[in-house]
C-alpha cells in the first residue's frame, strides 16, 4: 500500500495514537498517555464517513442492507489489515509481553484499536475532510469487494448458496493441517466442491479456517 | 424550546425526514420515500457530534466513563423527548394506526428516530457544522445533569447509592396509581426516603415509573 499518513501539525497526536494501554502500565512515569480515548473518538469519526459513503453510494438500498454491509467493512479483522498494511504493527509501542505475542486474537484487536486512534488524531489534527480521504485511500477499497461476492454475510452460508444456486453442489470443508502449541494453535481448512479442493484458508480455530477458506471460494469460484 | 430548524435548500429532504414507514404501507403511489435511510445516515452524524464534545469536554475521563455518558445522552428516551420539544410529534406522517396509538413506547421510538433522520437531513443539506449547532441547542443542554446527577448510570441504584451516602436510609418505592386499559397502562409511582414522599414518577411499566421516580428525586434531592 502507497498511501501514507497524513502530515501532522501536532506530532504528539500521532504518538499518541500508537500508544497500548500496556506500554503506560510498564512505563508509568513518561507522562504520556495511551491511545483509548483518541480510539474512541476514531470509532465515531469513522462510523460517519463509511456510513455517509454507504448512503450515498448505494442509493436503492435498505437500511438494514447498509448495516450489513457497514458490518461487513467495519471491523475487527478488516482494521487489522489495513493496520497492518499501514505498517502500525512496528510503530505500536506495547508492553514486553505484548511484543511478544505477535500472532494473537489480541494483537489484531490492538491493530484495529490503533487504526481508530489514528482516524481520531488525523480527525483532531487536520478535520474530517482530510480524514475522510485517508479512509477512502485505506479502508474503502474493500468495499466494493464485500458487496460483489456479498461478503458481508456469514461466508459459509454464503458459499453453500452460491454452491447451490449455480453448481447444485453442498461445500464440504477439510482441516488440511494443524499446527502450534495448545494456546496458540493454527489449522488450515480447504473447502471442496464436487470433490475438488478451491480453496484453502487459515485460522486459529476451525470455524475461522473455514470461514476464511470460504471468503476465498467466494472470490475464486464466484466472480 | 425557543430552537428552531435550521432553513433548507432541499425541503424535499425536510419533509422526508418525517415520513414513516407506515405511512408510505398505506400510501403507496406517492413516490415519498420513508425516513429510515436519513435515519441510518443521522444516527451515525449524531454520534460523532456527541462524541467529540464527550472527548474535548471531559479530559480526565476515560473510555469507559465517556462511552456510558454517551449511552445515558443518547437514548430513545431522551431523543424523543428533543423530538417532542421540537414538535415533530405533530409533523409526523404517521399510518392511521400510528396515529391513534399516541402514548406507546412505539411512539417514543418514531420519534427518538424523527429526531435522527432530521439530523441526517441537515447534515446533507447544510453540513456538520450547522448539525452540530443544532444538536448543541437541542440534545446537549441535557449532558450538564446527566453527568451531575450520575443520571448515566441505572437511576434507581444511583439513588440507592446517594441515600445511602448522604442519609443513611434505603429508598422505598410505592405504586401510587395505575390507569388505562391493559394494553396502555399508566403507573405513578413514589419515592419515600425516611417515610417521605420525595418525588413521583410515571411510566408504562412499574419499573419505568419507578425509574422516573429516581432520576426525580436525584435531582430534588441531591443538588
Amino acid at each position: 500500500m502507497l498511501v501514507t499518513i497524513p502530515k501532522f501539525n501536532n506530532e504528539k497526536l500521532l504518538e499518541q495514537a500508537f500508544i497500548h494501554r500496556s506500554f503506560i502500565n510498564e512505563n508509568q512515569k513518561t507522562g504520556l498517555e495511551h491511545n483509548e480515548r483518541l480510539e474512541f473518538l476514531g470509532d465515531a469519526v469513522l462510523e460517519l464517513i463509511v456510513t455517509e459513503c454507504l448512503y450515498k453510494k448505494y442509493k436503492e438500498a435498505a437500511e438494514g442492507e447498509l448495516t450489513a454491509y457497514r458490518a461487513g467493512l467495519v471491523n475487527m479483522y478488516s482494521l487489522a489489515k489495513v493496520s497492518s498494511m499501514l505498517g502500525l504493527n512496528d510503530k505500536m509501542r506495547l508492553s514486553k509481553g505484548e511484543q511478544r505475542d505477535d500472532n494473537s486474537k489480541a494483537r489484531l484487536s490492538i491493530l484495529a484499536d490503533a487504526y481508530e486512534a489514528l482516524l481520531g488524531a488525523i480527525y483532531l489534527d487536520r478535520g474530517l475532510e482530510v480524514t475522510k480521504e485517508f479512509v477512502y485511500d485505506t479502508l474503502m477499497p474493500e468495499l466494493v469487494d464485500i458487496v460483489k461476492y456479498r461478503l458481508y454475510k456469514d461466508a459459509k452460508s454464503n458459499l453453500q448458496e452460491r454452491a447451490q444456486e449455480d453448481m447444485s453442489v453442498t461445500p464440504i470443508y477439510k482441516i488440511l493441517k494443524e499446527s502450534g502449541p495448545d494456546h496458540s494453535k493454527e489449522f488450515i481448512a480447504g473447502v471442496y466442491l464436487d470433490d475438488v479442493l478451491v480453496a484453502e484458508g487459515s485460522g486459529q480455530s476451525k470455524h475461522e479456517a473455514e470461514t476464511s477458506a470460504a471468503k476465498e471460494a467466494l472470490k475464486v469460484k464466484f466472480k
